[in-house]
Protein backbone atom coordinates (compact mmCIF):
# COMPACT_ATOMS: atom_id res chain seq x y z
CA UNK A 1 0.00 0.00 0.00
CA UNK A 2 1.50 3.37 -0.50
CA UNK A 3 1.18 5.73 2.17
CA UNK A 4 3.19 8.83 1.19
CA UNK A 5 4.49 10.97 -1.80
CA UNK A 6 8.09 10.00 -1.50
CA UNK A 7 10.14 12.14 -3.34
CA UNK A 8 9.64 14.40 -6.61
CA UNK A 9 12.63 13.83 -9.42
CA UNK A 10 14.15 16.54 -10.55
CA UNK A 11 16.46 16.67 -13.91
CA UNK A 12 19.18 19.16 -13.87
CA UNK A 13 22.28 20.24 -15.78
CA UNK A 14 24.47 21.32 -13.23
CA UNK A 15 23.38 19.53 -9.50
CA UNK A 16 25.65 22.41 -7.43
CA UNK A 17 24.08 25.42 -8.50
CA UNK A 18 20.45 23.39 -8.62
CA UNK A 19 21.19 23.00 -5.03
CA UNK A 20 22.09 26.48 -4.29
CA UNK A 21 18.86 27.81 -5.99
CA UNK A 22 17.06 25.51 -3.81
CA UNK A 23 18.39 26.72 -0.39
CA UNK A 24 18.65 30.27 -1.42
CA UNK A 25 15.37 30.44 -2.60
CA UNK A 26 12.84 28.16 -0.30
CA UNK A 27 16.27 27.54 2.35
CA UNK A 28 15.79 23.71 1.98
CA UNK A 29 18.79 21.90 2.82
CA UNK A 30 20.33 19.11 1.58
CA UNK A 31 20.33 16.40 3.99
CA UNK A 32 22.13 13.47 1.96
CA UNK A 33 23.73 13.53 -1.68
CA UNK A 34 25.18 10.21 -3.30
CA UNK A 35 26.23 8.85 -6.80
CA UNK A 36 24.14 6.06 -7.78
CA UNK A 37 26.28 4.67 -11.02
CA UNK A 38 23.62 2.19 -11.35
CA UNK A 39 21.13 4.50 -12.57
CA UNK A 40 24.20 6.56 -13.99
CA UNK A 41 23.19 10.08 -11.55
CA UNK A 42 24.53 12.33 -8.83
CA UNK A 43 21.92 13.30 -6.49
CA UNK A 44 20.85 15.49 -3.28
CA UNK A 45 18.17 14.57 -1.46
CA UNK A 46 16.62 17.91 0.46
CA UNK A 47 14.05 16.65 2.78
CA UNK A 48 10.71 19.05 3.28
CA UNK A 49 8.77 17.17 5.68
CA UNK A 50 7.97 14.43 7.42
CA UNK A 51 4.78 12.15 6.82
CA UNK A 52 2.15 10.55 9.11
CA UNK A 53 3.73 7.15 8.07
CA UNK A 54 6.90 7.59 9.60
CA UNK A 55 8.31 8.29 6.36
CA UNK A 56 9.99 11.82 5.16
CA UNK A 57 9.14 13.75 1.46
CA UNK A 58 12.11 15.11 -0.51
CA UNK A 59 13.08 17.03 -3.56
CA UNK A 60 15.22 14.44 -4.71
CA UNK A 61 17.83 16.94 -7.58
CA UNK A 62 19.38 14.39 -10.10
CA UNK A 63 22.28 15.07 -12.11
CA UNK A 64 23.73 12.57 -14.71
CA UNK A 65 27.17 11.24 -14.84
CA UNK A 66 27.49 9.61 -17.96
CA UNK A 67 25.40 10.93 -21.49
CA UNK A 68 24.42 7.26 -22.07
CA UNK A 69 22.01 7.42 -17.95
CA UNK A 70 18.47 7.56 -18.77
CA UNK A 71 18.43 10.90 -17.01
CA UNK A 72 20.72 12.22 -19.49
CA UNK A 73 18.88 11.14 -22.26
CA UNK A 74 15.74 12.63 -20.70
CA UNK A 75 17.18 16.07 -20.12
CA UNK A 76 18.59 16.27 -23.96
CA UNK A 77 15.07 15.46 -24.93
CA UNK A 78 13.24 17.82 -22.20
CA UNK A 79 15.51 20.07 -20.45
CA UNK A 80 15.39 20.60 -17.03
CA UNK A 81 12.54 19.52 -15.20
CA UNK A 82 9.97 16.99 -13.00
CA UNK A 83 11.64 14.17 -13.92
CA UNK A 84 9.27 11.52 -12.05
CA UNK A 85 7.23 11.26 -8.89
CA UNK A 86 7.92 8.85 -6.07
CA UNK A 87 5.61 6.72 -3.74
CA UNK A 88 6.24 5.62 -0.77
CA UNK A 89 5.40 2.10 0.64
CA UNK A 90 6.68 -0.89 3.31
CA UNK A 91 6.35 -3.74 0.67
CA UNK A 92 7.87 -2.18 -2.98
CA UNK A 93 7.48 -5.79 -4.10
CA UNK A 94 4.31 -6.62 -3.11
CA UNK A 95 2.66 -3.00 -4.74
CA UNK A 96 5.12 -3.58 -8.08
CA UNK A 97 3.23 -6.87 -8.58
CA UNK A 98 -0.06 -5.40 -7.98
CA UNK A 99 0.28 -2.94 -10.76
CA UNK A 100 1.92 -5.46 -13.15
CA UNK A 101 -1.58 -7.59 -12.27
CA UNK A 102 -3.80 -4.17 -13.36
CA UNK A 103 -1.46 -4.26 -16.58
CA UNK A 104 1.05 -2.00 -15.86
CA UNK A 105 4.04 -2.34 -17.06
CA UNK A 106 7.11 -2.14 -14.30
CA UNK A 107 10.39 -1.66 -15.93
CA UNK A 108 12.48 -3.55 -13.52
CA UNK A 109 12.12 -7.87 -12.65
CA UNK A 110 13.08 -6.76 -9.16
CA UNK A 111 13.52 -3.83 -7.40
CA UNK A 112 16.95 -2.43 -7.36
CA UNK A 113 18.68 0.01 -4.86
CA UNK A 114 17.80 3.60 -4.41
CA UNK A 115 18.63 6.45 -2.64
CA UNK A 116 20.08 5.65 1.18
CA UNK A 117 19.64 2.22 0.34
CA UNK A 118 16.37 1.95 -0.43
CA UNK A 119 15.04 -0.34 -2.84
CA UNK A 120 13.00 1.04 -5.79
CA UNK A 121 11.02 0.04 -9.10
CA UNK A 122 9.35 2.73 -12.17
CA UNK A 123 6.35 2.61 -13.67
CA UNK A 124 6.18 2.99 -17.37
CA UNK A 125 4.95 6.99 -17.99
CA UNK A 126 3.18 5.70 -20.89
CA UNK A 127 0.79 3.43 -17.98
CA UNK A 128 0.58 6.34 -15.84
CA UNK A 129 -0.97 8.97 -18.08
CA UNK A 130 2.50 10.37 -18.80
CA UNK A 131 3.93 10.43 -15.67
CA UNK A 132 6.94 8.27 -14.31
CA UNK A 133 6.24 6.62 -11.38
CA UNK A 134 8.55 5.50 -8.86
CA UNK A 135 7.68 2.68 -5.57
CA UNK A 136 9.91 2.83 -3.29
CA UNK A 137 10.41 1.36 0.49
CA UNK A 138 12.84 2.99 2.51
CA UNK A 139 16.00 1.35 3.70
CA UNK A 140 14.75 -0.47 7.74
CA UNK A 141 10.93 -0.15 6.54
CA UNK A 142 10.52 -2.63 4.55
CA UNK A 143 8.04 -5.57 5.40
CA UNK A 144 10.19 -8.05 5.41
CA UNK A 145 12.27 -6.29 7.68
CA UNK A 146 10.14 -5.61 10.58
CA UNK A 147 10.94 -8.37 13.61
CA UNK A 148 8.95 -10.86 14.39
CA UNK A 149 7.41 -10.14 17.92
CA UNK A 150 9.18 -11.20 20.49
CA UNK A 151 7.72 -14.49 22.89
CA UNK A 152 10.60 -14.97 24.87
CA UNK A 153 9.28 -13.10 27.63
CA UNK B 1 8.57 29.17 5.27
CA UNK B 2 7.62 26.24 3.33
CA UNK B 3 7.08 23.50 5.38
CA UNK B 4 5.46 20.73 3.05
CA UNK B 5 5.04 19.06 -0.52
CA UNK B 6 1.28 20.22 -0.87
CA UNK B 7 0.83 18.63 -3.59
CA UNK B 8 1.92 17.58 -7.24
CA UNK B 9 -0.08 18.75 -10.28
CA UNK B 10 -0.80 16.28 -12.96
CA UNK B 11 -2.04 17.22 -16.40
CA UNK B 12 -4.46 14.77 -18.07
CA UNK B 13 -6.99 14.80 -21.32
CA UNK B 14 -9.50 13.30 -19.24
CA UNK B 15 -10.34 13.56 -15.44
CA UNK B 16 -12.08 10.84 -14.73
CA UNK B 17 -10.30 7.91 -16.56
CA UNK B 18 -7.30 9.74 -14.92
CA UNK B 19 -8.89 9.54 -10.86
CA UNK B 20 -10.12 5.67 -12.40
CA UNK B 21 -6.18 4.96 -12.68
CA UNK B 22 -5.04 5.92 -9.67
CA UNK B 23 -8.05 4.75 -7.60
CA UNK B 24 -7.48 1.26 -9.91
CA UNK B 25 -3.69 1.13 -9.41
CA UNK B 26 -2.67 2.73 -6.21
CA UNK B 27 -6.15 2.48 -3.70
CA UNK B 28 -5.91 6.64 -3.79
CA UNK B 29 -9.69 7.84 -3.33
CA UNK B 30 -10.87 11.08 -4.77
CA UNK B 31 -10.94 13.93 -1.51
CA UNK B 32 -12.45 17.07 -3.19
CA UNK B 33 -13.25 17.90 -6.66
CA UNK B 34 -13.80 20.97 -8.16
CA UNK B 35 -14.24 23.65 -11.23
CA UNK B 36 -11.56 27.06 -11.06
CA UNK B 37 -13.36 29.07 -13.54
CA UNK B 38 -10.00 31.48 -13.14
CA UNK B 39 -7.48 28.39 -14.11
CA UNK B 40 -9.57 26.89 -16.45
CA UNK B 41 -9.86 23.29 -14.98
CA UNK B 42 -11.34 20.96 -13.50
CA UNK B 43 -9.79 18.72 -10.90
CA UNK B 44 -9.34 16.23 -8.25
CA UNK B 45 -7.74 16.40 -5.28
CA UNK B 46 -6.65 12.48 -3.92
CA UNK B 47 -4.90 12.82 -0.19
CA UNK B 48 -2.14 10.90 -0.08
CA UNK B 49 -0.75 11.38 3.31
CA UNK B 50 -0.71 13.95 6.20
CA UNK B 51 2.32 15.82 7.25
CA UNK B 52 4.33 17.07 10.28
CA UNK B 53 3.17 20.37 9.84
CA UNK B 54 -0.57 20.09 10.17
CA UNK B 55 -1.41 19.85 6.65
CA UNK B 56 -1.26 17.14 3.62
CA UNK B 57 -0.21 16.54 0.63
CA UNK B 58 -2.02 15.48 -2.89
CA UNK B 59 -1.62 14.34 -6.26
CA UNK B 60 -3.67 17.14 -8.00
CA UNK B 61 -5.55 15.79 -11.33
CA UNK B 62 -5.98 18.86 -14.12
CA UNK B 63 -8.40 18.82 -16.75
CA UNK B 64 -8.90 21.30 -18.90
CA UNK B 65 -12.36 23.14 -19.27
CA UNK B 66 -11.64 25.46 -22.11
CA UNK B 67 -8.95 25.40 -24.57
CA UNK B 68 -6.70 28.62 -24.14
CA UNK B 69 -6.59 27.89 -20.59
CA UNK B 70 -2.80 27.82 -19.55
CA UNK B 71 -3.74 23.98 -18.51
CA UNK B 72 -4.57 23.10 -22.57
CA UNK B 73 -1.72 24.77 -23.77
CA UNK B 74 0.55 23.02 -21.91
CA UNK B 75 -1.09 19.83 -22.49
CA UNK B 76 -1.12 20.54 -26.91
CA UNK B 77 2.67 20.87 -26.30
CA UNK B 78 3.87 18.51 -23.80
CA UNK B 79 0.64 15.64 -23.58
CA UNK B 80 0.31 14.27 -20.19
CA UNK B 81 2.33 14.66 -17.28
CA UNK B 82 3.16 16.47 -14.08
CA UNK B 83 2.71 20.32 -15.19
CA UNK B 84 3.89 21.73 -11.38
CA UNK B 85 4.74 21.26 -8.05
CA UNK B 86 3.49 23.26 -5.36
CA UNK B 87 4.62 23.66 -1.72
CA UNK B 88 3.13 24.55 1.48
CA UNK B 89 3.65 27.61 3.70
CA UNK B 90 1.57 29.48 6.23
CA UNK B 91 2.30 32.96 4.56
CA UNK B 92 2.13 32.34 0.64
CA UNK B 93 2.49 36.64 0.80
CA UNK B 94 5.67 36.45 2.77
CA UNK B 95 7.59 33.27 0.80
CA UNK B 96 6.23 34.98 -2.42
CA UNK B 97 7.81 38.19 -1.96
CA UNK B 98 10.98 36.67 -0.97
CA UNK B 99 11.06 34.48 -3.85
CA UNK B 100 10.68 38.32 -5.85
CA UNK B 101 13.56 39.93 -3.88
CA UNK B 102 15.58 37.31 -5.25
CA UNK B 103 14.77 37.34 -8.79
CA UNK B 104 12.72 34.75 -9.10
CA UNK B 105 9.74 35.71 -11.52
CA UNK B 106 6.33 35.90 -9.31
CA UNK B 107 3.23 34.90 -11.83
CA UNK B 108 0.63 37.02 -9.74
CA UNK B 109 0.90 40.03 -8.28
CA UNK B 110 -1.42 39.08 -5.34
CA UNK B 111 -1.98 35.60 -4.67
CA UNK B 112 -5.31 34.07 -6.56
CA UNK B 113 -7.66 31.07 -4.79
CA UNK B 114 -6.63 27.71 -5.56
CA UNK B 115 -7.84 24.17 -4.50
CA UNK B 116 -10.33 23.99 -1.82
CA UNK B 117 -10.14 27.80 -1.32
CA UNK B 118 -6.70 27.96 -0.70
CA UNK B 119 -4.42 31.08 -1.81
CA UNK B 120 -1.33 30.65 -4.69
CA UNK B 121 0.84 31.55 -6.64
CA UNK B 122 3.09 30.33 -9.02
CA UNK B 123 6.72 31.29 -10.05
CA UNK B 124 8.05 31.31 -13.39
CA UNK B 125 9.62 28.21 -14.29
CA UNK B 126 12.37 29.78 -16.33
CA UNK B 127 13.47 30.81 -13.16
CA UNK B 128 13.05 27.59 -11.22
CA UNK B 129 15.19 24.98 -13.23
CA UNK B 130 12.14 23.93 -14.97
CA UNK B 131 9.98 23.14 -12.42
CA UNK B 132 6.91 25.35 -12.68
CA UNK B 133 6.36 26.16 -8.90
CA UNK B 134 3.21 26.79 -7.04
CA UNK B 135 3.27 28.28 -3.21
CA UNK B 136 -0.01 27.69 -1.33
CA UNK B 137 -1.76 28.90 2.10
CA UNK B 138 -4.31 26.30 2.77
CA UNK B 139 -7.62 27.93 3.89
CA UNK B 140 -7.86 28.69 7.24
CA UNK B 141 -4.07 28.15 7.99
CA UNK B 142 -2.87 31.91 6.70
CA UNK B 143 -0.95 33.53 9.55
CA UNK B 144 -2.97 36.41 8.95
CA UNK B 145 -6.09 34.15 9.58
CA UNK B 146 -4.53 33.13 13.03
CA UNK B 147 -6.27 35.05 15.56
CA UNK B 148 -4.43 36.93 17.87
CA UNK B 149 -4.21 35.69 21.26
CA UNK B 150 -6.74 36.95 24.26
CA UNK B 151 -5.83 39.01 26.38
CA UNK B 152 -9.26 39.46 28.50
CA UNK B 153 -8.86 36.86 31.24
Amino acid sequence: MLTRIDHIGIACFDLDRTVDFYRATYGFEVFHTEVNEEQGVREAMLRINGTDDGGSSYIQLLEPVREDSAVAKWLAKNGEGVHHIAFGTADVDADAEAARERGVRVLYDEPRTGSMGSRITFLHPKDCHGVLTELVTAAGSSASSVPPASTDH
